[in-house]
């Protein structure tokens, strides 16, 4: 198959299949916000506000409309979002709740510092689409929320349960954010003043996360160790998909870079040991969760294959091959693409399936929920469009 | 099979193959307290010290030298324990920490009041077995606790999230605990304070979280309604095992109550309608999680295969038998007692596996983790043999 051939494929089920399902079935015209927890069909199955799923409805359909695909309708959703998720969102500290009900009553408390996260990506996007201030002060007062408390640690927040006794440890999840927020908020915002930031996700992935005895990036690094905890679960603990949306992330970002070239070249080498690591090779397909020395794993649902493991993995091949030019990435993205368009498209309702077993059946008949909106889809499915186009 | 085989299957599985698992691997000899998350081995892959599996140990071989198995290791592994949870298991207001690290520093804050209600269990079955009154007051005060805590709702403590936009909702699980934790205390500290605390129990499940509709037990009822909440998926959860075991320990508390008649039936027809609504026609076993309209449900591991809600529901099935004398309980029995050994035991290290996909196979080879422990298998292998031998 052609890289033409390829564009047309990813493009077509972005604009056919993935914006047709959501832009009919996730306004909520009634009270403002979105329905997100959506069933095989289309049709509502819960109507709690989850502020990730929310915001990520924001931001996406902003960068749909920004990559040259002009609906109004595209706008007018994300405005239409943001308006409720302004005016009811926040606690009185400025920190977007977890969750709102349908009518906008605050319905989980502000625990998670990735809800500003979300929002200030969301704001910021709709900023650059429609020059609106409003949208940018948002932006940037989401965005310090999410520094200062990233900054502050988890143990500051009231609802965090960890106590003397337990390991600290720094989370991939919070850097890797950084370095993808980071990005969207100079461009959009066109400021300079998260660089300093970025430069320590990136710091921090390749020197604190990164272990070369393991040649892998872990989840969870003790803060007073330069080793894994390999003692305990969580110290073990390895996701592969997190760790390959962070790689081309922080491709993303240094691409532009100059003087980056070590640094790329050790993300590569990253990409290609963590799909080595993370491959199945029984069933084919990327675990969720794994032990870094295969002992038994505490999540039930670790060897399931997920949706959003597998756009990720896509975008990180590409990626690779776009930074290095090795063809190993070409088989990569080949293998990854075949296993993914072979088990999560739902071409009959349109949009794309959550969850299948390890052996690749699907288990629920979702389409959104609590964990999945109009987000890792359609932005697999756009940029990977957009690389291939550089490839041409 | 005889009752009398299965009476000697289901014992010598206890006494050769679990309790010899946990004697030799469960004992943490240089801290004290124990090792919980052991690999299909025994060996230990973990060594936080969570209080739920910790207490269940001190009750469980408490219980099983109270049936006759009387040999005082037995008594020595649960009273060394007990020294270390005693000693390091509490915060200054008396509640019991969710997790201690291995040598006894306090690791998870005690957001969840089930870990007094288990220190109640143990410390309960401890007294009986040794008559000594620190346990007898250790018992109590983990027991008043637990009622304090339970009646002032979840919504008191400080680690939960909930916020006036949630639905506030019953959970079974409180209730069905209640059942189970007022029996043992009432046998074992000859007190009937509880009995109110029992009544209270067997009317909610009966009352309230019994939905006449559906003819099945709901797992979270709304506070101001006498109708399941069927718009949302905490709603509409259902979760078979957790109902099985809350109908045995009602039949359990009733059986020599007169009078109960009524209630008895009542619960035999649940036992009824939940294994048929359980149960998986296509690979057999009992589901985990359901939703009640057959929505998409949240937990990704909805469909998988848990051993305690096999042991529970063999305990459901021989309890209704021996209420009712119905015949359908011993297929029910029969059907479920060869699904469970065909997947859970491990013949060749002991003890039983945790978790099978729907298909059953099993998917973690640990034997205990932050679930498992030696609570249900062997409550289940002792309780059904007693149960058993009255049929004889």
């Amino acid at each position: 198959m052609t890289w033409q051939k390829y564009i047309e494929k990813y493009e077509g089920e972005l604009l056919n299949s993935v914006i047709p399902f959501w832009e009919k079935n996730c306004v909520d015209k009634e009270f403002g916000g979105y329905f997100t927890s959506l069933d095989r069909d289309g049709s509502v199955y819960d109507t709690t506000k989850y502020m990730w799923m929310q915001w990520r409805i924001v931001y996406m359909f902003s960068e749909i409309y920004l990559a040259g695909y002009r609906k109004d309708e595209y706008v007018s959703i994300a405005e239409k979002g943001f308006d409720f998720l302004y005016k009811y969102g926040r606690d009185e500290a400025g920190r977007y709740y977890f969750a709102l009900n349908r009518q906008g009553v605050p319905a989980m408390a502000p625990y998670s510092l990735f809800s500003d996260c979300f929002a200030a990506m969301g704001c910021a996007k709709l900023y650059k689409i429609t020059g609106k201030e409003l949208y940018a002060e948002a932006a940037a007062s989401a965005m310090n929320n999410y520094l200062q408390r990233a900054k502050s640690g988890k143990s500051a927040l009231q609802w965090d349960k960890s106590l003397s006794g337990k390991t600290p440890y720094y989370s991939l999840g919070q850097y890797m954010m950084m370095a993808n927020l980071g990005l969207i908020m100079n461009d959009c915002l066109g400021s300079r003043e998260f660089d300093s930031a970025m430069d320590t996700a990136v710091d921090m992935v390749l020197n604190k996360f990164y272990s070369p005895d393991f040649g892998l990036v872990f989840e969870n690094m003790p803060v007073n160790s330069d080793k894994p905890d390999l003692d305990s679960s969580i110290g073990r603990q390895m996701n592969p998909g997190h760790v390959l949306e962070a790689m081309w992330f922080l491709l993303n970002h240094l691409e532009g870079k100059p003087g980056s070239g070590k640094e790329i070249s050790a993300i590569c080498q990253i990409i290609r040991n963590t799909f080595e690591f993370g491959w199945d090779k029984k069933h084919g397909g990327i675990f969720y969760f794994m032990d870094a020395l295969g002992k038994p794993h505490l999540e039930l649902q670790h060897d399931m294959k997920l949706w959003w493991v597998h756009n990720e993995a896509v975008l990180a091949a590409l990626y690779g091959y776009s930074a290095s030019k090795d063809p190993c990435f070409l088989e990569m993205f080949r293998k990854v693409d075949e296993w993914t368009w072979n088990h999560f498209p739902d071409p009959e309702y349109g949009e794309w399936y959550a969850y299948c077993n390890r052996a690749g059946e699907v288990t629920h008949s979702l389409k959104g929920g609590k964990w999945k909106t109009f987000f890792h889809v359609p932005r697999s499915l756009l940029f990977s469009a957009q690389k291939m186009r550089t490839f041409l």
